[in-house]
C-alpha cells in the first residue's frame, strides 16, 4: 500500500521547515536561533507548582473530568478580566478555550473557509497559518510589509477589485516579521474591514511581551469604536506567558461564528485538557502574572538588543532589519540577493542555525532574508552566533 | 452579518444531541442515564497526585515545554508496553499521542477521506464519529449489528459491489451498542480488508473495561497473523480508565499513514498538553494501573448487572437487549414502534433521561433504540431511574 490512500487536501501539506530545522539545533555545538519557543529557564516553576497545589486540592474532579467544549467558565471569567489590561472588552460567552493557538487558527480556517476562499496575509506571515490555511483550500493573497506592519494601503487597492473572505494578521510585535502596526494602519483596517465586510482574524500571542511603555492597541478595540466588532476574531494564548506545554488559548469571536467554532471544537477534541485549564485558572489567580511578564520582559528585551547590536556592528553592511518593539523574534534582510536556504548549509557547518525567510511567504518569497529568535540564547552565545554568521560570508 | 460566511461543511454539523440533554441532566432531581462520562468516584485521586509529584519535581520543563507533535517518547514506550496486555504488539514509532479519541478520529477522517469516499459504520455507530465523517464529506454506508457485533457477512455484500476506504468500528463493549464483535467475525472482517483492500479502524476505548475472564484479541492483532498489518489503525484512549480530563489518547498506525497523521497533528495544534502526556506517563509509573482497573471493573459490572436485572423485572415485556460484556453503555430497543425520541419528553417530566438510539445512525434509524448509561449512577438510581422508565409507558 502506498500514498495514494491519503486525502488530497492533506497529503499537499508538507512538514514544516522548522521541524526539520529543531533537529539540526539539537546537534552538539550548535547554537539555534531557529526555534520559536519560550525560554524555559523563565518559566515560573514556584508559582506553576501554587497553581498545581490549587487544582489538585480544590478543583481535581473538574480537572480530571470531561468539562464544556467552550472551556471552563472559571477559565472564560479570568480570560476577560486580563484582556482588560489589553484594553478588550469582552463577555465570558463571547471565549472559546482551545489547544493553543495553532488550534484556533485551524478551527477558524475550517469554519470560516470554503474552498477558493481568499484569505489575505502579511508578507511575511506566519509559516503554520499558511498550512492551515492550505489544508482548507484557501486561495492565498498576500501584502507586503515595512517597520509599521502590514501596508494597508496596498491591502486596499486589493479589496478595491477582489472580494476576500479574511485578512489573517499578527499586528504585534509579529512573527516572524518582529513588526509592529501603527495606530494609524490599524484604524484603517478596521475601516476597510468595514466599508468591504471582510473578517480580521487577529492574533495576539505576543503582545504582552512589550520592550516599551506603550500600549498597542488591538484591532479588536479600535473595531468596538467603530460598531465593527462583528468583523473581528481575537486569538491568544497562555503559551509564551506561562507555559506552552499545557496547551492553552483561546479565541475571542462575535455570536455569529463562535456557535460553530464551539460546534467544530467538539467535534474536533471534545474539549481542551481541564487539567491545563485548571492550571491556567489557578495561576492568574495567584496574581503573580504582572511580575512574571516583567521578568520576562526584561530578559527579552536585554537578549533583543544584543542580538541587534551584535548584528548592526558586525554584520551592517549586509544585513537590514527593524528592530522589535516587542516579541520574540528578529526578521533580517540581506542588502544584496543571496540564498538564505543555501547559505544556511554553510552557517550549520559553521554551528549556526536560524529560519531561513522563504518559508514565511504566501507567495513570491524573498529569499535573501532569515528570521532570528534570541529568547532561548544565552548573551554569549548571541555574539557568538553572530560571529559565527560572519564567518559564514567568508 | 449572518451566518452565510460559515463554510459548508461546518455549516451543516450540528452540536450533538448528548450536548443538549446533558443541560437536562443537570437538572434538580432528574437521573441521567444519557451521559457518557466515567465515574469520578472512581478517579485515582491518589495515585494522580503521586504522578503529579513527580511530573513537577522530575520532569517539569518538558511538561511546562513545546514538546514533538508525534507526543513524548516516554509515554509512546509507556502505552507499547500497555498494549502488549492487549495482544498488541507495537513499536513507539508506530504510536502517535492525540488529544483524546475524538482527535484520533478526526485526524484520521482528514487524513484519510476525500469528498465522497465511503466509509462504513456499525449501525449503530459512535455519534461523534459520524460528526467527523460528515465534516470530512464522506459517503457513509452503515452495516446492521447484533448480540454478536457487526454482522461482517452483510458487510462483504456491500464490499463485493461497493469501493469502501474504511470500516469504523468499536468491536469491543461498543459505544452505544453495548455489543462485542465474535472472534469469528473478526477474523472474517480483517481478512475481507485484505482481500478488498479498505482500511479498518479499530476505535478501542472501552476494552479494559471487561466484566468477563476472557481476552477479546484486537482486529489489529487478528491482521497481524494474516500479514494485514497495514490495512488496520488501532484508536484508544486514557479516559475511560484514567482522566478525560486531561485529554490524551492515542493512534497506532502505519508507516504509510502514520507521517501524515504526525504532519497534521502539527498543523492542528502542534501537540498534546505536555502537561497531560506526562502525567499519563509517570501515573503509569506507578504500578497502580492493574488494580485501579479492578475497582473500576468491579464497579462498572455490578452497575451494569443491577440495571440489565431491573429493566428485565419491570420492563421485560416492553424492552429487549443484549447483555454488555463489558463498557459502559446499554443499548435497548422497544418490542414495538415506539418513538424514543418522542418519549424522552415525557421520561423528562417523570425524572429520568437516556439518549434517544436514532441519533446513533448513519442512515435508516431505529427510533425505537436508547442508549443507557449506567457508571455514575448509584444503585438506589438505577432502580429509581427504571421505576420512572415503567411509569413514563403508562
Amino acid at each position: 500500500m502506498s500514498d495514494e490512500r491519503i486525502s488530497e487536501k492533506v497529503k499537499n501539506v508538507q512538514s514544516s521547515a522548522i521541524r526539520e530545522l529543531l533537529k539540526h539545533s539539537k546537534m552538539e555545538g550548535v547554537i539555534s536561533l531557529g526555534g520559536g519557543i519560550p525560554n524555559p529557564d523563565l518559566f515560573d516553576r514556584e508559582g506553576l507548582q501554587m497553581a498545581m497545589d490549587k487544582v489538585l486540592s480544590v478543583s481535581w474532579k473538574d480537572a480530571f473530568q470531561y468539562g464544556l467544549s467552550e472551556g471552563s467558565p472559571d477559565l472564560r471569567e479570568a480570560i476577560c478580566q486580563l484582556l482588560k489590561q489589553r484594553l478588550i472588552t469582552c463577555h465570558p460567552d463571547d471565549v472559546v478555550i482551545t489547544s493553543g493557538s495553532q488550534q484556533s487558527l485551524d478551527m477558524l480556517a475550517r469554519v470560516l473557509i470554503n474552498p477558493g476562499d481568499v484569505i489575505v496575509v502579511e508578507r511575511p506571515t506566519y509559516l503554520a497559518a499558511l498550512q492551515v490555511f492550505h489544508l482548507a483550500e484557501a486561495q492565498l493573497a498576500s501584502v507586503g510589509t515595512d517597520g509599521e506592519g502590514m501596508k494597508v494601503d496596498e491591502l486596499e487597492e486589493l479589496v478595491k477589485t477582489t472580494t476576500i473572505k479574511a485578512v489573517y494578521i499578527v499586528p504585534t510585535f509579529g512573527n516572524p516579521g518582529g513588526v509592529t502596526l501603527s495606530d494609524e494602519r490599524r484604524k484603517k483596517l478596521v475601516a476597510l474591514s468595514k466599508r468591504y465586510n471582510f473578517v480580521i482574524i487577529e492574533d495576539d500571542p505576543y503582545s504582552e511581551i512589550n520592550f516599551t511603555d506603550k500600549l498597542f492597541k488591538p484591532l479588536t478595540a479600535w473595531a468596538k469604536e467603530i460598531d465593527n466588532s462583528e468583523n473581528v476574531i481575537y486569538t491568544s494564548t497562555f503559551s509564551k506567558i506561562l507555559a506552552p506545554g499545557a496547551r492553552v488559548g483561546w479565541v475571542v469571536a462575535p455570536e455569529w461564528i463562535k456557535k460553530q467554532i464551539v460546534t467544530l471544537k467538539q467535534a474536533t477534541d471534545l474539549h481542551t485538557s481541564s487539567l491545563s485549564q485548571s492550571l491556567a485558572y489557578h495561576y492568574l489567580q495567584t496574581g503573580r502574572l504582572p511580575d512574571q511578564l516583567k521578568i520576562i520582559r526584561a530578559s527579552y528585551k536585554d537578549k533583543c538588543q544584543v542580538l541587534c547590536e551584535e548584528i548592526e556592528r558586525e554584520l551592517g553592511e549586509h544585513l537590514t532589519f527593524h528592530r522589535p518593539q516587542g516579541g520574540m523574534f528578529l526578521w533580517a534582510k540581506f542588502k544584496y540577493q543571496k540564498n538564505t536556504t543555501d547559505w544556511l548549509k554553510k552557517t550549520l557547518a559553521n554551528g549556526v542555525v536560524y529560519v531561513p525567510g522563504e518559508f514565511f511567504y504566501a507567495d513570491n518569497p524573498d529569499a535573501s532574508t532569515l528570521r532570528m529568535s534570541y529568547v532561548s540564547v544565552a548573551d554569549e552565545n548571541l555574539r557568538k552566533a553572530v560571529a559565527r554568521l560572519k564567518a559564514s560570508l567568508e
